[in-house]
C-alpha cells in the first residue's frame, strides 16, 4: 500500500464529466471525457470475454492502428454489449462526433462503456453532451475527483489514488482511478482501470509494463467469477516529466516506473474487492508452495470463488472444511493432500491435510471475526505463489444483483 | 420423467435406519444400513475432488478388491473429510465393527458419509448403533422411505423414486434414492445416488452402464459449483430378477436396463436441482449446436453457475445480457458470437448475437416469471448438445450456508 488516496494533476491530462444522461432516473454525471495533449501514447489490457462489447472492439482496433491517443470517452449506465452490429455503429457514431467536435483523428479516441448489457446505446444523448464535456475539460484534482464518480455503477464510493517515483532526478506522477464492484473476475474484472502518467516512455514499453502490473493486480481480484464484456485497464503516458525516453522494459528506469505502477494497480484492485457488492469482509487468499505460480493462481481462485467459502466468511464461521474442499476440486494436476497446511490469519487450521491438533473452534472463530481475513494455503509442493483478493458473499449481494435494473 | 415417486421393494435388499446420533441436537435417524443378499455385485462413481473423504478412499479400495457387496453403511451429519489419517482409521473401525457384527468380509462393505467437513467421526456412536441398525433391517417400502430420510442433510424433502423395465419377459425393478441440496456440482454433486435393482448383470457391465447414466444426470446438475469431498453414486444388482445374466453393455438387454437407469438418474438429479438450497426456480440450461458435446457442457455449465444469471433468475429479471456475457467467458476455443441465438422458454431473446428485433421487455418478463425456466442457447457451430439442471441464487441460499453449522 504505497499509493495515496485522491488524485494528483498530470501535466497534459484534462477531464470533463457531465450528465448525458445515460443512467436512467439518476441525477448524476455519467459521461466522462479524458483529453490528452498531443504526443501522448497509450496502452491497454482488455477483457477476454468473447462476447465483448462494441467499445472494446473499437478500442482494440484504434490501439492497433496507432499508439497515439488524444481522448478517452467513457459512459456509465449502458455497456453497449450484446448489441450486435447496431452497437458497433452506435459506438462509431459517438467517436466520429467527438473526432469532429475536437478536431482529432478518430483512431486517437478510445471508447469505454459500462452498465446494463443488451440495451441500445443512447447515441443522441451522448453526442448532445459532448460539447458540454469538452467545455468542462480541466486538469485539476477536483476534476479527477468528479471524473472518478462519473464512471461508477454499483460502486459505493469512487476509487482514486496516486503515486510518485523519481526517474533520472525527475518526479514522475501516476494518477489512477478504477470502477467496479460486481461481475468482477480475472481477465478482467467488470472494471475500468484508468491511469495517467507524465512518464516519457515508448508505447511498446508502456504496454509491456502495464500487462505485467495487471497480471498480479486486476487479474487477481474476483468478486463473483463473472468476467465482464467491457473490462479494460488503460494507461496513458503524456511524455511531459522531462526525463529521457524510456524504451526498454528491462532497464532500471522502466523497472522504477513498473514498481510504482504495480503498487498503484494493486491498491486500486484491492479497492475493487473491498467494494465488492454486498461485501462485509475483505479477503486475501494466498496460495504458496504450489507446483507453479499458475497452479497457485488456480487454487487461490477456486477458494476465492467458492460460494460455500464466501458464505462461511459472511457468517464468520470457521467452516474450514469448505476451504480444503475447494482446494481439492481446483483443476490442477496433482495435490499431495497430506502436505497441505492452512492458516486463517495467524491461526493454523489444517496441518498435513487434517485438522491441526491444537486447533480449537474458539481460535478459529476469533480468526474469522475481523473484517479483513487472510486465508493462507501452503501446498508443500514447490515455490508457486499467488494472492487473490476477494470478499464475502452476503444476502446483500443477491439483493443488489436481483434489483440491479429496477 | 418416466420414473415414479416412492420406492418399490427389491428382492435381496433390506434397509435399517436408526439414530446413532451423528447429527447434533436433532432427533432423527442419521445412520443407514443397506444389506444385500449374497451374490449381489456393485458399481460406483465417486467424486473427483482430490481432497476426498476417508469413506470414498475405502469404498474405492473395496470396489477394487471385489465386486461383491453385502452392506452399504451411511451416515449423515459428519463427512469424515479433511480428517487425515485419523479419519481413515475411524472409517476403518466402523467397517470392521460391522464386518464382525454381521459376519461378512470387510471389503464387502462400502462406507458413505455426508455432513460437516473436518470434524472427527463419532466412531463410538456409530459402532454402538450398528446392532440396532442390523435388527431394523427390512425390505419394505416403508423402510426405503425411512432410509431416504436418514441420509438427508440440508435437503428439504427425501428423494425416492422407482422404475421398471422388462427383460427377457421378466420384470426388472430399480429403486433409487438421492440426497443433496448444496455443494452440488458435476464430478460429482454433494450427493449420494443410491440405487438397487434385481437385475442379473455382471459387475463390469453394471459399472459401464452406471458411468454412462451418471454422465448426463448427476454430472449435469449444479447448484453452486462446489464439488464435494464425499459424493458417490452407487448401484447394486442383487441378481434375483430371474432372467439370464447380462454381460455385454452393448446388448439389447443391457440397453433396456441402461435406459431405465438413465431415466431414474435423470429424475433423481432433477430432484437435487429442484431442492437446491434456497431455490425458488428450477432451471434447465440447454446448449445446442456447439462444436462438441464437451463444449456444450462447458458453455451450459458456465451459464448455470453464473451468480449474475442466477440472481437475475431469482428476481425474474430478463437481464439476458448476463446470459450472453456468461456464454462469452466460457472456456471454449472459439465462439462465433454473430451466430448465437438464445431463448428463455419460448421467447427468443437473442438473434445472431444481438437483441432479437421483435423482443420486448414485457415478453422477456413473462418468460422469466414461471418457477420453471428453460434457457436454450444455440451456438450455430455444430451438433454438440448438453442440458445442465440448476436453480436460482437467492438470499435464502446465503442464509442457509451462513448458518449451516450453528
Amino acid at each position: 500500500m504505497k499509493s495515496s488516496v485522491g488524485g494528483l494533476p498530470i501535466q497534459g491530462v484534462r477531464l470533463g464529466a457531465v450528465k448525458a444522461p445515460v443512467y436512467r432516473n439518476k441525477d448524476r454525471d455519467d459521461l466522462l471525457l479524458m483529453a490528452f495533449d498531443e504526443g501522448s501514447v497509450g496502452a491497454a489490457v482488455t477483457t477476454t470475454n468473447q462476447f465483448c462489447a462494441a467499445p472494446v472492439h473499437v478500442l482494440r482496433a484504434h490501439l492497433a492502428s496507432t499508439p497515439h491517443v488524444r481522448f478517452w470517452l467513457l459512459n456509465a449506465g449502458n455497456a453497449n454489449a450484446g448489441t450486435g452490429e447496431a452497437g458497433m455503429e452506435a459506438c462509431d457514431q459517438t467517436v466520429a462526433e467527438l473526432a469532429t467536435n475536437a478536431g482529432v483523428a478518430k483512431d486517437s479516441i478510445w471508447p469505454f462503456s459500462t452498465g446494463v448489457i443488451g440495451e441500445p446505446l443512447p447515441v443522441e444523448s451522448i453526442c448532445h453532451a459532448l460539447p458540454r464535456a469538452i467545455d468542462a475539460l480541466n486538469g485539476s484534482v477536483d476534476h479527477w475527483e468528479r471524473a472518478s464518480r462519473a464512471v461508477m455503477t454499483t460502486d459505493t464510493h469512487p476509487k482514486l489514488r496516486h503515486i510518485q517515483c523519481v526517474i533520472q532526478g525527475k518526479t514522475v506522477t501516476l494518477t489512477g482511478m478504477a470502477k467496479g464492484s460486481g461481475m468482477i473476475h480475472p481477465n478482467m474484472a467488470t472494471m475500468f482501470g484508468l491511469i495517467a502518467s507524465d512518464v516519457v516512455m515508448s508505447a511498446g514499453c508502456l504496454q509491456s509494463i502495464l500487462a505485467g502490473s495487471v497480471r498480479h493486480s486486476f487479474n487477481c481480484v474476483t468478486v463473483d467469477g463473472d468476467t465482464s464484456t467491457n473490462d479494460a485497464c488503460a494507461l496513458v503516458a503524456t511524455q511531459t516529466a522531462g526525463h529521457r525516453l524510456i524504451d526498454d522494459p528491462k532497464s532500471p528506469d522502466a523497472q522504477q516506473f513498473a514498481s510504482a505502477l504495480s503498487d498503484l494497480c494493486d491498491d486500486l484492485a484491492e479497492m475493487l474487492a473491498r467494494d465488492g457488492e454486498g461485501a462485509t469482509k475483505f479477503v486475501r487468499v494466498i496460495c504458496e508452495e504450489a507446483v507453479s505460480d499458475s497452479d497457485a493462481h488456480t487454487i487461490a481462485n477456486t477458494v476465492a470463488l467458492s460460494p460455500l467459502v464466501k458464505t462461511a466468511l459472511a457468517a464468520s464461521d470457521p467452516n474450514w472444511g469448505r476451504i480444503v474442499a475447494a482446494v481439492g476440486r481446483a483443476p490442477v494436476s496433482e495435490i499431495a493432500i497430506e502436505r497441505v497446511n492452512v492458516w486463517i490469519n495467524d491461526v493454523q487450521i489444517v496441518q498435513n491435510g487434517g485438522r491441526h491438533p491444537q486447533y480449537t473452534e474458539e481460535a478459529g472463530q476469533a480468526a474469522m471475526n475481523p473484517p479483513e481475513i487472510d486465508i493462507r494455503i501452503a501446498m508443500g509442493a514447490g515455490s508457486g505463489y499467488c494472492r487473490v483478493m476477494t470478499c464475502d458473499l452476503t444476502k446483500e449481494y443477491v439483493r443488489i444483483n436481483a434489483e440491479y435494473r429496477t
